[in-house]
């Protein structure tokens, strides 16, 4: 591998950028919004370049703009760029194909996700390491939720204490994740989510405060804020 | 009454701020943490006042800080401060007893959702004005969320379609939530919760990215960088 950042890491992060998402504004891939001036990607790049564990992170991009987002992260990090796919899930299947079977933790991660620190890369990656096949970052689910029926009505209020809110980066060991994108169980549901359909057991750990997915417009202000603090 | 607003409106917004929550850190109620250099009681009754509708704010202070409480207030609106008991519920029945029986709509609020728009706090009462005995404003679920076991094990991943995070201010017919009080059925729960277990239907309406909850110090970044904008 030419891309490479830490030789005797154990774990490759995957960061899947290829989808248009409106929820920004229409337009540019929303991992290319900018905030303070630089794209979420870069945000995102920066920090995971930063965990110590990583020897090397794969991109999908956009088919059309491989080569703009390998110029855009050349002065960032070692970043392996491919093509991405229709789904979120083609452009997993197509980065995990770019990372060597040596490689025993796989890391799936949000470029939304921009400010996630490089603290949260390694809490994750030591999880798998200690023997958990696939470990997700979470927070404690903190407002009052309630299920709604049609019309909005309230069917009952959920008992928030066994809830989990998920962030990423969501980590596993590499033939796991392999194994479950090869069964394709389900394009709609996050790896985690394929990963518990083929029966492996997924532990979680606490996330971050500063791991928020920045997708609202409202998101980019807090995010703005955040990077002033952290 | 004299701590009056709107003389023609029908709304009494009750906010409940003896609580001495630990989240934000020890010591003071958590009612008067500094935002931008103000409690967020001031921030949140400067909203409700604003709000057309408003004809009365009753808060409820610990015992010992009525007198200062009101001294706070006096400034930013006319409002009734009483002394709040040990549990929420109790500080929300003895602000309940202030409001008289011509007040239709009684809306509980929470001062940590110090940012809320005075517009929330009139369509959840013109929900209530339009016949809804129980209204809720709510958010979408955004993130993925499982449910939990023991040892942190994923049990499965929720759907959150029809999930909803509940804000406040929480709006009611003045008689269903005082007979949900008067029941005095489960004092952990939020008031629609109350109402719900009372047979009560309970509506949504579309909530406030500007009404999040601020109870953690890194909240107090966010809702700084919202006041700028909002």
């Amino acid at each position: 591998m030419t891309a490479q950042l830490n030789a005797r890491g154990d774990v490759a992060v995957l960061v899947p950028a290829a989808g248009s998402g409106v929820r920004l504004g229409p337009g540019a891939p929303k991992a290319l919004r900018l905030l303070a001036g630089e794209p979420l990607l870069v945000h995102a790049v920066r920090r995971v370049a930063a965990a110590p564990s990583v020897r090397m992170i794969v991109v999908a991009a956009p088919a059309a703009e491989v080569d703009a987002v390998r110029a855009l992260l050349e002065p960032v990090a070692p970043v392996v760029v491919v093509a991405g796919g229709a789904e979120r899930q083609d452009s997993v299947a197509a980065m995990l194909a770019a990372v060597p079977a040596g490689v025993e933790i796989v890391l799936v991660h949000d470029a939304a996700r921009a400010l996630t620190p490089p603290e949260l890369f390694e809490s994750v990656a030591a999880a798998v390491r200690g023997g958990q096949p696939a470990v997700i970052p979470v927070l404690p689910v903190v407002d009052t939720i309630k299920e709604v029926g049609p019309g909005e009505v309230v069917l009952g209020t959920v008992d928030r204490s066994v809830l989990r809110s998920v962030q990423t980066p969501q980590g596993f060991r590499h033939d796991v994740l392999a194994a479950a994108h090869r069964a394709g169980l389900d394009s709609h549901t996050d790896d985690a989510g394929m990963v518990e359909k083929s029966g492996t057991p997924v532990t979680c750990v606490p996330g971050s405060d500063l791991a928020l997915k920045i997708t609202r417009p409202l998101d980019l202000v807090i995010a703005e804020a955040l990077l002033r603090v952290a």
